[in-house]
């Protein structure tokens, strides 16, 4: 019965999806979902991003929170237009909410909006929100086992951030296993090391999304 | 329409979780559902919390996992009986699982069970599974703002574990500001600081685990 109920809800979600797509493929916006467990450092991973884009691309932020907005005040200190939703209790962000967030924001004035979606590694991964890629962070302390635990996320995504790889050395985390792991189940994805924080590594991530919003946006 | 269709779902989960309530106390067994991010050290606290608790009590585990044994496994190297749930793509465990679980072990001889849910620190709240109580873990390197953003699963939770206290030198982790904010949101709550690895501060967790513990199986 549940599976049956879930059909509709989620091709509702799903039909806005497209229509997001379609006003951003008009407006030439590239948008990036991005995926990660609370505290993998997501917000510092965009303000890392931002550092290396923002000379090239006009960006705004979407914050996707359960509560509270100190994502996104953290963005706006950035000098980066930011638009706070909070689910209010839901563990994902759905299309309609991004559909609101796109009303406020000026896409003409836009080349790429990077969307934190809550901090959750299952349920974000099933709803598309009219975005071009999905990427997700994983951070060092999370342990290097998490694919084996959480499949379907490192399969949506296009790449996979490594994040904070500072502090390898206070962990016992495989990097050999984890790439393994992650090929296994997305032989396509590169996986970014990098450390948000000390700014290490940022700059092939950085490379490697410009190309695909240049793809979309000249 | 969406809200209309969750009403009887989660009825349905709440008839479930009585049942196995009833059975639970019939047979005297006390059951701890513990919460946290995917990371956060879940298995390698209980581990720890075997550790203290084995002489005393009869103890098993429910692992809950999207996929894989991994965690498992683990357990029963410890020479702990271990049931697997894979919920094969759902974000939390639902009573009937549990159900499931408990048919399988020999509840006569056990008076302690531990539910490792799915690393999730939102969904997992809402679903009552007839365990006694609800513990979460944050770990020192998903930040001191989690209660801030997740605060649902501050206030479920009748106890807060702090994992990881080993690594605060190296993260920015301000212990006062995370307890104020556990404070305000569940006010007689307690915080038990521990390193799972290192065995650092599970006994005071242990103790105040085994008064609860002995209320209901004594």
């Amino acid at each position: 019965m549940e599976l049956e109920l879930a059909q509709p809800i989620l091709d509702l979600n799903d039909r806005q999806a497209v229509k997001n797509r379609e006003l951003l493929d008009e407006k030439r916006v590239f948008v990036l979902d991005l995926l990660a467990s609370p505290g993998a450092g997501k917000t510092s991973s965009i303000l890392a991003t931002i550092d290396h884009l923002r000379d090239k691309y006009r960006i705004a932020v979407i914050e996707g929170d359960i509560a509270s907005d100190v994502d996104a005040q953290k963005i706006k200190r950035y000098g980066i237009p930011a638009v706070q939703i909070n689910t209010g209790g839901a563990c994902h962000l759905e299309s309609l909410m991004i559909k609101r967030a796109l009303d406020v924001l000026d896409l003409d004035q836009l080349d790429l909006i990077i969307i934190e979606n809550v901090g959750n590694l299952v349920c974000p991964t099933d709803f598309y929100l009219g975005e071009n890629i999905k990427v997700m962070i994983l951070s060092v302390p999370e342990g290097h086992d998490k694919p084996l635990k959480y499949p379907g996320i490192f399969q949506a995504a296009q790449a996979v951030i490594l994040n904070k790889i500072d502090t390898l050395p206070v962990f016992d985390f495989d990097e050999q296993l984890f790439q393994e792991s992650v090929s296994q189940l997305n032989p396509g994805a590169p996986i970014f090391p990098i450390s948000a924080l000390k700014g290490e590594g940022v700059e092939a991530w950085a490379q490697w999304l410009s190309q695909r919003i240049d793809a979309v946006v000249q």
